[in-house]
């Protein structure tokens, strides 16, 4: 099947129509019409076999997150999602698993109402490089350097399943005989189907907050709010917010280690002022949005971590490439 | 050396500024200010290594060409450059590499005034993939659907030299004794940094003409307006302008078959009505970009190939991924 007979067969028809794409995919560009007086949030991800996901992942999981992480980089921006660029490399032309593929992209972009715009098909090791772009109000967007002493710090949702789908995928670590199959399948859809926060940071860009999605770990992310708001934190361990599934897995005695500087939660990590948590809270908790407070912005440059008052050693410093 | 140091020293301080990008890299998205009243045209490449350069080429190669086949779908709409994104993968945080990569990048980012405002750098097998965006008006974009039975056919700058450029590369084909230590030279860099053709797609968008970026070879991608437009077209071979190093190179006996369907040429392919032909090229030739009327639009469904009249049979239908 040649380069042209895929673009027709999977990728031009898909279902999601936007007004504001003037031409989609077939010419040289696509032309996009972006809305009068809005800022454009753009944010590009690339996801590799073996290295973002394991090599037995399926095609459907693998769409869908590649373009859940990017949907999660526009919502710590507080971005509403528009438009979808997909670059996929593969070693072959393989129509099946193009189909699964498309399958797991379009159910995720459906839901957003993002359409896909254009891309390249390359033949090379298996790999995704996705590049969104959405819309926000440049005033209201969540940046990573606001950030003020005194700020709660909170985190939306659970965090730390995603490592017990990975260790379990990976036959890495065993888990406590309280885990059941259903947590089971929990964490590794946690790994998998990542829910991209866009709801929560829309609601949140009404406050004066500091916000990052948390892919490389809670203590790395959270560290990146510090650098560039010039501060430090304070985490109190034992306020973060765990599935049941990972109590299950640790026999409630979580690796906090671990859950802090584990990848691929992609829940949002985010600073408000003292004086705004509690209409924060009520606004998220209208949209059974869970957040919770795990610590403080402080005078300094590094994130602490204690547990019940003392502190906590990492081992690791969150998920780097290299 | 992690990835955050790989951004703070590779990315992050590039030269080119623009007032239209309000963050660029170092949060979670890039905030991006389009000017109001212009089309967005947005495009989307990856150059995978052996399979979209030698896996020889230099990394100031690599990166200048990734830049510039993306810039050409720029070209091809009359779109003027305004930002781009970068995802690179690479087997191993190679620093050297990376500066001289980004020696290549920004060469051709500053020539055209493009921004850098974000990307991704990720371990794997090497490949770029680059995601540029352009202003355009939308009612004056090239775009490949509006070719009319009547309208000329045409070409700017030579084709064909490319394709020496890889055969020298890879060995394949023996050059004549006539082709020149330089003819070799020109050839490989048409190769390694083709021209991207925006000056002539802005001045282009003056007049009613289709057009598209020659990357897969002239008859491949002449087709691509055909298909669009729903006409045929008939080329007179002996009329594509070839440059002195190729005739050298084919000891003035050019194997229009290989030329034809050759890819890399980069050049654009363009239609353009009788009536407004010799304004065109006026204005093309009072900008030193040499055009030539390579053929005719004509009733029909594709492309046929004449050479003194008689029909050329072509052994390729051009590059094709898979």
């Amino acid at each position: 099947m040649s380069e042209f007979d895929l673009i027709n067969q999977f990728f031009k028809n898909t279902k999601v129509k936007r007004d504001d794409v003037l031409l989609g995919i077939g010419d040289d560009c696509a032309m996009l019409s972006p809305p009068p007086g809005k800022t454009l949030a753009v944010s590009t991800d690339t996801l590799i076999s073996g290295v973002h996901f394991p090599v037995t992942t399926s095609a459907e999981d693998i769409a869908y997150k590649a373009l859940a992480v990017n949907l999660s980089d526009l919502a710590a921006m507080g971005a509403t999602p528009a438009w979808v660029s997909l670059a996929i490399s593969l070693p072959d032309s393989n129509t099946k698993w193009l189909e699964a593929f498309m399958h797991g992209f379009n159910e995720l972009a459906e839901r957003f109402n993002v359409a896909l715009i254009g891309g390249d098909t390359t033949q090379g090791a298996l790999s995704i490089t996705v590049n969104v772009t959405g819309f926000v109000d440049a005033d209201n967007a969540l940046r990573r350097s606001t950030a003020k002493v005194g700020d709660g710090v909170f985190v939306t949702g659970n965090i730390g399943d995603a490592s017990i789908g990975l260790d379990i995928i990976l036959n890495k670590n065993s888990a406590h005989i309280n885990f059941t199959e259903k947590n089971k399948e929990f964490c590794i859809n946690r790994l998998n189907r990542p829910d991209a926060q866009v709801l929560a940071g829309q609601l949140l860009s009404e406050f004066s907050i500091s916000a990052i999605d948390i892919s490389d770990g809670l203590k790395a992310d959270l560290n990146h709010i510090c650098k560039a708001s010039g501060v430090g934190a304070v985490v109190n361990v034992e306020k973060l917010p765990v599935s049941e599934a990972l109590l299950n897995f640790y026999n409630h005695q979580p690796d906090w280690s671990k859950i802090l500087t584990a990848g691929d939660d992609y829940e949002l990590c985010f600073t408000c002022p003292k004086v705004q948590v509690s209409a924060m809270q009520s606004l998220m908790a209208s949209h059974d949005i869970k957040t919770s407070c795990i610590g403080e912005i402080v005078p300094g440059i590094d994130v602490k971590c204690l547990l019940e008052g003392d502190i906590l050693n990492i081992n690791n410093n969150g998920y780097n490439h290299f």
